[in-house]
């Protein structure tokens, strides 16, 4: 990272302090990793990273992290404890150090035995929801970010172009599946963004389909995948629909009025656009189709260290999005027992439009069979 | 699986009882997957399965997983929200129906933003944190789930034997991380039970290190690998320590204290020991060593649909662990700037004594250079 760890902190602090709060608390996940350039692994374990509005951070750690954690170059009080010994009275200690009576958490990151841990140690603690200011701190992308990002993408489409290469009738959903892992392994990947969907026929109408192992993908089958490589801490997000052997005539419709959503909404995209313009682009376009009993999802979401991250593309949400956003735009239209299409492109909000990250095809692409 | 969804949820309903508490409730991780026999992704949004002490279950699902949610076969009412208009009403719809007063949640998979969803749409609503007696369920492992189990663990074992052969000076410990993976999923993986673990050198003294990029591995070094493979659901986890070349006195003796610290964790498990007396087995022989300052962890957790779950092998957990509890055995020895060594076995607990469900071999191995 470019910037310094002091300089990270300080925009958490900041960022309690435009809330009125007397802190900022962190938990692992991707806030924890941008503010400490370094990932932590949390499981069972409570492990803490406070930062106030005024005056030096503070954290709870568990003590078999601690040579992990001078990785970090943190400075200020820590607060270890032993799994034999349990974590409440570090919760104690570093509750009567920092002497704060309100705190903004990750709401989306913090589970429930840590905030219990905190209304525990101190019981007239405020805690708030500030996932959207917390997290609104990744939303403009540095330059770093964008070539990380860009890495993850193009690993990706290069694992899909190979795998798209053995699609076979007969296949099951399964073995693409396997046959994409191993591809993106081969490519570079760190980790997968998500587990990813390969969802052929009927599957393909649900969006967030598990790949089966009992179906052979067949002549006139869509066949859905979506799915992402991780890199440098990064996390790509693409969808592809193809078509086995042809594609039928209401195939072909629907695929071409996704195709035009897809489209809409990047012809809206630059800076100042809110998120409800992208979504609504997108959305007209499904409504004055045949096909508008078949949205099923908003159009997308913001996409950087967390493969779900805000922006959340969908009307109502009026945020006025900044050049330097990423955000997935992945219109879709989905009949349950028919079939399901979706495109998704990683977008980059620029100045005078934007830059779409993913140069995969979108043309209606039949495999012959 | 062989119980029907009527028949878990009964369980979970029992639950409720049993802590006097109006209701259960689950959100997507390995109860919900356990309780419905499929499993979802959440991200930012909702997902929730309420099960109450008396009468029939219901559920918050987001719109665009009702496909998938058909799956389950669950007839209870079902509460859906989409993405433009949010989840908030769909919650306050959902407690309406119930009419309860308190619920019990899974603290460690709960978080904080559904906590807050929950009690926005009912402030009286009182909410405790039963994630041992609702993970508990999971606990005593059936035929099925140990099958499972063995088949992640047998493929964790050809990916490792694979990757060992492979293994030379100059590599860095990201290659051979990369490797490992490649192997994992060639053998049949369906995922990674998490990020591996390769640590070589100081690195290996670092229980949660990262792989290093630019650190090549060389002779002398201890090579400390922690990884496994998620098949059908359950999740391995396993560790075995090597090193290059040679193994200096040093390491020799600190290997042969974490070999019988394993081996004594061994000798006391059958059904009925407490997990304090397992802990206390190997940490006693570690107390007795020359290396009792490099004590940094418990000797293990228990091991299933989640790679960290309860029963915690620690002293102090007096519960007594039932015949077809699965826990790994993994104690290590750490000294931060040195090195480390860890053993890690997956243990089932029988009527007489364990399986060991790991079968890689334990004793010291040079590889050579």
């Amino acid at each position: 990272m470019s910037t310094t760890l002091s300089d990270r902190l300080s925009e958490y602090a900041g960022v309690a302090r435009n809330l009125g709060m007397d802190a900022v608390a962190l938990v692992p996940g991707p806030n924890f990793t941008r503010a400490l350039g370094h990932s932590f692994m949390s499981h069972e374990r409570p492990f803490l990273l406070v930062i106030p509005a005024e005056g030096a951070a503070a954290a709870l750690v568990p003590n078999l992290e601690l040579g992990s954690w001078e990785l970090t170059g943190f400075e200020g009080a820590v607060f270890d404890w032993r799994d034999q010994t349990g974590y409440q009275d570090a919760f104690v200690a570093l509750m009567d150090h920092l002497r704060i009576s309100s705190l903004a958490v990750e709401g989306q990151v913090m589970r429930v035995f840590v905030h219990h841990a905190l209304l525990a140690a101190q019981p007239d603690l405020r805690i708030i929801d500030a996932e959207a200011e917390i997290s609104g701190l990744r939303m403009i992308k540095t330059p770093e970010d964008i070539a990380a990002l860009q890495r993850a993408i193009d690993i990706s489409e290069r694992a899909l172009t190979r795998t798209l290469e053995t699609v076979a009738p007969g296949q099951s959903e399964k073995q693409i599946e396997q046959t994409l892992i191993r591809f993106l392994f081969e490519e570079g990947a760190d980790g997968l963004s998500f587990p990813p969907i390969v969802a052929a026929g009927d599957n393909s109408a649900r969006p967030h389909a598990h790949a089966r192992a009992d179906y052979a993908v067949r002549e006139g089958d869509a066949l859905l995948i979506d799915f992402g490589a991780r890199k440098d801490g990064f996390a790509a997000d693409i969808t592809r629909t193809v078509f086995l052997g042809h594609a039928s005539d209401e195939a072909q419709a629907v695929y071409e009025t996704v195709l035009r959503a897809n489209l809409a909404a990047l012809a809206v995209t630059r800076a100042g656009v809110t998120a409800h313009e992208i979504d609504d682009a997108a959305t007209c376009v499904f409504e004055a189709s045949p096909f508008a009993d078949r949205i099923r999802t908003k159009t997308g979401h913001g996409l950087g260290r967390d493969v779900h991250e805000a922006p959340y593309i969908m009307r109502g949400n009026m945020a006025e999005l900044p050049a330097g956003t990423v955000y997935t735009n992945e219109p879709g239209l989905y009949q349950i027992g028919n079939f399901g299409v979706r495109i998704e492109d990683d977008v980059l909000i620029t100045q005078d439009g934007c830059q779409v990250l993913t140069r995969f095809p979108k043309d209606l692409q039949v495999i012959s069979c």
